[in-house]
């Protein structure tokens, strides 16, 4: 295929790009699980998980992507026959549902139109009609759709009642400002591949002190994710578990990098500017949006004409360009392709995802006007230099 | 200084930047020189130095930098006292006389308008003047005002005289289809650090037949660098002193590359596409061209509006935006910026260029109209994947 030297541009919303001071400092020698060195790093790295979360809980760091952290987040809290209400608006919200029902949970699926937010209103409603309900399971951002979800709105609703509000932060946690104290959320998820700028193989998972008394009686079987075992553990700056060494000590370098460049303050107005960029030049392109109403600063999800082949164009840009961007999963297959902007990414991956697209659209055919994408984002990306 | 990360792009004509899979490669284990295993991949590699130089004669691999290179091909072809005409077009051709000089050498200089190429017919004239010209040193390309010379058209010159053409081809060899052998070029110089993709701290050296009765007599002194004996080292697939073993080993890696991606041929067509897509962008963005009739595919000289302070716009574009264009030397010292297109570049990295020097003019507080620049080259990168 290739006739040329291709470079290879990473801009999906996971896994994201991994900076060289970290990728050099997982590539140090192994050290072992069970020394002081290791506790050491262990119990910094803690903190600094406490710090992105925003939470005096301990953040335990399970060896597993997302959903491994997802399942823990369900079978840690709560117990066999248990009624949850599921906000079911893209691929990730189906994955709680996927969880809970394989659990033995009562569902009841509140379907979003894929492309919205949840609408706060709606939960409270059967919040009234079902005092049963156990926890509202949500995504922070819904990666699938790259919708953000009002999840504030939405423990201010589970806060006062015996519900716990279960949260994938997946693509939200070190992205958007979701301090999980502040807001309220019992349950809170992430994984390294996302704004942690890592490899996949490490998820983050803390409860509030009300999801820790749901797990006193929670009776889903669990083993390898028994996060009250984690948490005694943590408390002596070990796992139960062998951890996840490289990465580990991957987001320790990780937590350094952002506290040396502004902390997580910085971090949440780099990705709100170049989600502004990317929704700009994608609006400049005379493109519409996935998620106009309540975008995600994650990823850019871009509805694509009828006339274009989405799954066509995807890969148009990375076998033909190099370029990685997501398409559609589930029903948006096909029709959208979404540009990330979620972690190690800047100004020229916004300028790089806009014009590979106008240069896709126009390598398949597809009459483009060059530059508007990319003229209309540097005017916003003038803001990170401000 | 920085509030946010910064990622950092190297758009400057060398050091250029490094593919991962050489990075990769040369992070491997170091070999002893002195064994069957180096052996088979120095000889390897001289093979392969050979196909980028077009040449039958053998390409020494130098444990030194380019100048290092220019010293060589000096002091190993020439003697006390014997006249030299060097091409003074820029920084490099002002190296030449340096170095010769140094070396006891009596110079013709023929200076060059900084931006122009020379013209053979004067140098021509010249060698009908002084039939006791020994050699006449030029750069393929002179980096410095980014101008491609006609090297062709010298060598038609001084193949039926007494009198070596020397060409520093330190960013003209692996950029720019210059065969060595067929253009009849007498000693032809190298670095690692440009189209070869590589850190910097290898040259590569070969001598045409000419050249090497040359050595013969040549009495400059030299011991490092004495390529005769380097030349009878390689022939028994080692060299004189320890060699520069990653960079060798990079070096392979490169040319396993460059085979793997449609050789050299596809190499030249690269370069060719994203030097005249990065013209065509700056005349889009209403700037001149520093070398308009003469440009390099290595990189694309700009000339800045008097308004605009060089020094201030390369340095906010590094420290700022962070990306490191470089500046001008010597003369165009604050009057220009050079934009590099040389070794493992794309075109994403003419987009990235582009959008920068426009936003960086912008950040410095001129008027600018976002997008043109990305425009036209885009257009013209489109080439790239016909």
């Amino acid at each position: 295929m290739t006739t040329t030297i291709l470079k290879r541009y990473l801009l999906a919303p996971g896994p994201t790009q991994v900076p060289a001071e970290v990728q050099l400092a997982m590539a140090a020698p192994i050290i072992h699980h069970r020394t002081p060195q290791f506790s050491e790093l262990f119990g910094k790295t803690a903190a600094g998980a406490r710090a992105m979360f925003a939470t005096e809980q301990p953040v335990m760091m399970l060896a597993c992507t997302g959903t491994g952290g997802m399942e823990a987040a369900v079978t840690n809290t709560l117990s066999h026959g248990d009624h949850v209400l599921v906000v079911k608006g893209g691929k990730f919200g189906e994955r709680w549902e996927e969880i809970a029902l394989r659990y033995g949970l009562r569902v009841t699926a509140l379907d979003v139109e894929w492309g919205k937010a949840v609408d706060p209103a709606q939960v409270a409603a059967i919040l009234e009609q079902a005092d049963d309900l156990k926890a509202v399971l949500v995504q922070g951002s819904e990666t699938s759709t790259t919708v953000l979800h009002p999840v504030t709105e939405l423990a201010a609703l589970t806060r006062d009642r015996d519900c716990l509000l279960i949260v994938d932060g997946i693509t939200s946690v070190g992205v958007v400002d979701m301090p999980m104290d502040a807001s309220g959320i019992d349950v809170l998820v992430t994984g390294s591949q996302k704004a942690m700028m890592l490899p996949p193989g490490l998820a983050l998972v803390a409860l509030s002190e009300k999801a820790w008394r749901a797990n006193e009686s929670a009776d889903l079987p669990r083993y390898y994710f028994d996060l009250a075992r984690e948490r005694d553990a943590l408390a002596k700056d070990t796992s139960a578990y062998t951890p996840a060494v490289s990465l580990v000590t991957g987001l320790a370098a990780v937590f350094e990098l952002v506290e040396a460049t502004g902390g997580w303050p910085q971090v949440y107005r780099r990705h709100d500017i170049l989600a502004r960029a990317t929704r700009a030049g994608v609006l400049a392109m005379g493109l519409e949006l996935l998620a106009p109403d309540a975008p995600s600063p994650a990823a850019t999800g871009v509805l694509l004409p009828e006339t274009v082949d989405g799954g066509a164009l995807t890969r148009y840009l990375r076998d033909t360009m190099g370029v990685t961007v997501a398409g559609g999963q589930g029903r948006l297959k096909g029709r959208i392709v979404r540009l990330a902007h979620i972690g190690y990414a800047d100004t020229f991956d916004v300028v790089v995802a806009l014009s590979a697209l106008e240069m896709g659209l126009a390598g398949l055919g597809h009459e483009v006007e060059f530059g508007r994408g990319t003229a209309a984002a540097q005017k916003l990306l003038m803001e990170m230099y401000a």
